[in-house]
């Protein structure tokens, strides 16, 4: 295949590549808000994020909400182990958000949309706690973006029922690749998505560890039981496919991962 | 998802980021050979990669093969009007290289493998035409890397359509994820794959039209015939497969696609 794409430069992904150590650099290297500013994480859950974020940006106050009491427990203790000040965590429901209209000059949205019956509501709920001019950032992962050598039958069934009982919970596995129309239908300006592939071989020995076991496959692994009892894959065909998956993190295998961040302004 | 992946910056990638204004820029940028060295490109097919290889290293000097005579005949004439003096264009097959052992420096092959039963074999053959500590550089692509927005069965069948025929034509579509375990199983030492992934959406109009449209779409529509005649599909079912991969290029439209680049030395 051969063609000439014109444009092919981002500013994001170069700062982004010559950040990134980890993961979360891969992710959230390039996000940094101004001292003073105010950032409204929305779906904080137990705090991962909000950690870097807010290491990342200690001069800004982050306002990081989640619905969930029983995870802002778990993120209050993150902040305190992190010693971070700049937070303050609140619980509520991200369609009934306890602020003023543009209350935020920033605000950040990371691996909640793909939980949300109605993510463009949502995104457009938040556009409104958002002073004009003020930034979103979204990130996403996309399931349909895993691919893996030796390509599986099985493993790729595994996978679809995480992706079939995420969305018969509401949500939607398969959400990174509409990030952009998404920020663009709620209406935001400049909306610029950049893909965040994690590409794993054996020469990446961290990698395989970090994220094709630990993180992927023990992810679809933690469906398992309501796979199973949702009569979408028998034990026996959800282990064959759980021992693909961690069959790619062997030394010829190779796994790949995309994940999507876009951000644009109100 | 979170996890914590050590070790995510490569090189190739930096460098490859801040260089990259097309494709051509983003799969070909990094690759530069020193003056006087002798480069094999083997599988040259119409010269489409050899004018930017020939101009990005002016001093080295490249030997083109391919067992095309047409395919040689269209190159010839690019050469010709690109007025690029440091290319040999030679018909040859890749396991009956008319060459001595350890004749070349380099080695570079591109869209090539994917076409190969003995892709493997095919390494090995080369690697015994590169001197000692001289490099090969691997590129193709991966069907299965494309995804897109809006998802569509029908899309992903025509898709298949073209990864099927190319089976049975003894090629693999699905190579570029095997790039890595590929080179090293030749025997390649310090191999290192990154991925090259081509992200569009509408705020990336050449893209849209350069690649989307005209790049891969083009391609699958070209096993239209084929594909029919195979039984493969009907001609309903492909052409509605073709307008859902058109579909993906309107302005809410998202399309990816991966490229797999792997360097080695012998």
């Amino acid at each position: 295949m051969q063609a000439y794409v014109h444009g092919y430069d981002e500013q994001e992904n170069r700062r982004l590549q010559d950040q990134a150590g980890t993961l979360v650099d891969l992710l959230h290297s390039d996000t940094a808000y101004p001292a003073g500013s105010r950032v409204l994480e929305a779906g904080c859950g137990t705090g991962a994020q909000t950690v870097t974020l807010a290491r990342n940006s200690p001069g800004a106050r982050f306002v990081s909400v989640d619905v969930s009491a029983a995870s802002l427990a778990e993120a209050k203790r993150r902040m305190d182990a992190a010693a971070l000040a700049n937070v303050e965590l609140r619980q509520a429901d991200i369609f009934a958000l306890p602020f003023a209209p543009q209350s935020f000059d920033h605000v950040f949205v990371c691996f909640v949309l793909e939980h949300l019956p109605r993510p463009l509501e949502a995104l457009a709920v938040l556009k409104q706690l958002l002073r004009p001019g003020g930034s979103i950032t979204v990130i996403e992962g996309d399931h349909g973006s895993a691919y893996f050598h030796p390509d599986s039958e099985a493993a790729r069934r595994a996978i679809q029922c995480q992706v079939e009982l995420q969305r018969a919970a509401g949500g939607n596995a398969l959400i990174g690749r509409q990030v952009y129309p998404l920020m663009v239908a709620a209406g935001f300006e400049g909306v610029r998505v950049s893909p965040r592939m994690v590409y794993v071989d054996s020469s990446r020995p961290e990698r395989v560890e970090g994220f094709t076991k630990k993180t992927f496959t023990a992810m679809i692994e933690g469906v398992r039981v309501a796979a199973i009892q949702a009569g979408k894959a028998t034990p026996e065909a959800f282990d064959e496919g759980i021992r693909a998956l961690y069959r790619t993190a062997e030394a010829d295998g190779v796994f790949c991962y995309t994940f999507f961040k876009g951000v644009g302004r109100r």
